[in-house]
């Protein structure tokens, strides 16, 4: 027995492509990391009718449904008015919403338009549910066989309230099933290689299911398991990774969900190292993605992007005469950038990039996507090279940065 | 009469949560552009009995239909198998799609494992794609009374193949609408009063449609405009701004689809502006943001990612006196750090962040979320406190950046 789930995210902007739906993903995983079984993500625009068709589709197909967007106060939030619809019953003025709304508004000192009385209407039979971060409520109501919850789009606000209202409500109903999940990250192979290696474990059906995620250069193994208790689901997926692992030899380089930075944060202050960076075509990336892991400031002294000959030369002391006879784009100024900033900033190591991101910028002998890169240690600093395809900024961009955490992840760190 | 269009996205990890679906929207952008309809986007799993129902119902309700995902080589790609099914018929193997295949992993040096053959099969009755940039080939096929083009997941992938097969195919279908659609950027008022002031115009049904995102705390009125050519709808969203702009005001501080950075580059590019950057809480992000934009190089000059008091003084200036005592995060200390990165980088506007981003390093006075900016320029140096609420790490951070391109958009940047 399981309990499915489905998602459905409401508006015109998302659905013309103006605006990213990340709602759907963040809702699926809470659900899934309690039990549920989340079917599908349907994205729909503002128009009643079409609305009206997918809610009751989801209501009649999933046990429960968590709908994101058309709560705002505006003529194109339409969905109160669809749920009622489809409840076939009038929405109803709930006094507490409108009271919290009213008191949310004056305490920040804004005026309150009379359009937000309509966010404190509701369909009929559903429960408000209190939103403590925004003005909108939402409600939770059965739709037919479904435990139908809808929840305002603006991410801060309904991750508070999922949290809040929906999981401790899904939690508790019957027949949830026990899941367990494990992720092993991979490092060399392509995918296809990776999929034969461990191909008897990805057959369908099969409980641990093992799939592979491919995701910015990483491959991930996920190991999800489903049994009678958690505590038996972790066991399936311990004893599967237990198998995997001699499969993957030295491709393994990590366990977990963490995103690359933070497994490189991690193994830096395993072995107490400090780290600066020199950045000129990844342009901060590497700081900010550094910066946003909590207490990496034990690790991180902090950068420079240097984006001109001159910062490279003020900031980091590049030295004028290695500027002139190799250019910017090139092994010994990326050593020195790497150089200079492990001095600056008082780290034990420092990594410097150096290239070519496009579209303009490129030459025959340094063509778009060229790439120096350096890793500067008290032992010494080495450079390297990497042609990146020319598929674009972003892509250069981008796969530099990877080509630096796979760096701070393999290369030695001791002095 | 409209051409519609649905668009799928297949993947376990992607109904699961465990990875984010950005295809759809990119491709919702693409076909809406040359003036397809877009109703629903639909995300499924690998399961072929629920694959198979979403690929059957999409095919019978839109005209085109465009999926992405399960074309890799492994066990749980399952989209051609799905579609064959669909079809009533069994997959065939198309030689130049492997030959093509074969070559694209030997120029590489790679092993050309024997579960990439799978990458070769074709439905019954459906064309190949060829895919300049990745193994797997794509495929178009009609299916019921739609048209059905399936793509690699993979977005680089997709993206050149989306514009290389699908538009210029479905460019030539008749009855598509012409469309078009301007936006009208706006920084001041609440989303709610916001759709007060403009609420005539957002009327369901009304051509053009006009509709407001909120996204990062900017608001964008999107107008939209369906017409007999492409060239009336112009005139027609042309039309409808004219009306909006005396409403907007001062409100209104751009407009067109650009990215608050680029809009602030553009400001500066026209001041003759050059920027520093001085960063510590929000870690290299305002830099990053800033070098994604190409041409860029005339305006930006450089940053500092001041991580640690030490280097606020060392590749700063911030002399010691200051940080000692007023503390890091405090206005004396921005000021100083925006006055140090013009200097050094020799730019003529310069801007500082420095605060205090959690969970930890709040206290009483300075509560998590407090965040001091600082704008220098010639004629001197403002700063300023801002008290974010703490929700979170990256919020403090986001909103922290937000801050500093309305500074750049709003305040007097000539000396």
């Amino acid at each position: 027995m399981t309990v499915t789930a489905e998602i459905l995210a409401v508006g015109d902007e998302l659905v013309h492509g103006a605006l990213l739906d990340t709602n759907s993903k963040w809702i699926a995983g809470e659900l899934e990391a309690i039990g549920l079984v989340v079917r599908r993500f349907t994205v729909a625009g503002d128009d009643p009718e079409q609305l009206r068709i997918v809610f009751a589709e989801a209501c009649a197909r999933a046990d429960v449904v968590v709908a994101t967007g058309g709560l705002g106060p505006t003529l194109d939030d339409r969905t109160r008015d669809v749920v009622a619809g489809l409840l076939g019953g009038p929405l109803w003025f709930d006094e507490p919403s409108w009271d919290h709304l009213c008191g949310w508004l004056r305490q920040r000192g804004r005026p309150v338009p009379d359009s937000n009385r309509r966010q404190a209407m509701l369909p009929p039979g559903a429960v408000p549910l209190a939103n403590p971060v925004g003005t909108a409520p939402g409600f939770r109501v059965q739709a037919g066989l479904a435990q139908l919850f809808v929840l305002p789009g603006v991410p801060r606000e309904m991750q508070v309230m999922l949290q809040g209202h929906v999981l401790p409500f899904v939690a508790a109903m019957p027949g949830l099933t026990p899941t367990a999940q494990l992720c092993l990250r991979v490092l060399g192979p392509s995918e296809a290689l990776l999929g034969e290696r461990i191909e008897p474990f990805m057959a369908p059906g099969r409980n641990p299911a093992v799939g592979i995620t491919a995701s910015g250069g990483l491959l991930t193994v996920r190991i999800v398991a489903t049994a009678a208790t958690r505590a038996d689901a972790h066991s399936a997926c311990a004893a599967t990774a237990g198998e995997l692992r001699p499969l993957l030899g030295d491709w393994l380089f990590a366990e977990g969900t963490a995103e690359l930075p933070e497994i490189v944060v991690q193994r830096l202050a395993r072995a107490g190292a400090t780290l600066a960076v020199a950045e000129s075509c990844t342009g901060g990336t590497i700081a900010a993605r550094l910066v946003d892991i909590a207490g990496v400031s034990s690790v991180f002294r902090g950068g420079v992007v240097a984006y001109s000959n001159d910062s490279k030369r003020e900031l980091l002391g590049v030295p004028a005469a290695l500027l002139d006879t190799h250019g910017a784009v090139s092994e010994p100024v990326a050593a020195a950038m790497a150089q200079g900033a492990r001095e600056r900033f008082g780290a034990d190591v420092a990594i410097a990039t150096t290239g070519i991101a496009g579209p303009d910028g490129g030459s025959a002998q340094k063509p778009v996507g060229t790439v120096c890169f350096a890793l500067a240690r008290a032992a010494g600093v080495r450079a390297w090279t990497v042609r990146i395809p020319d598929l674009g900024r972003s892509f250069v961009r981008d796969r530099a940065v990877f080509e630096i955490w796979r760096a701070l992840l393999r290369e030695p760190l001791d002095a």
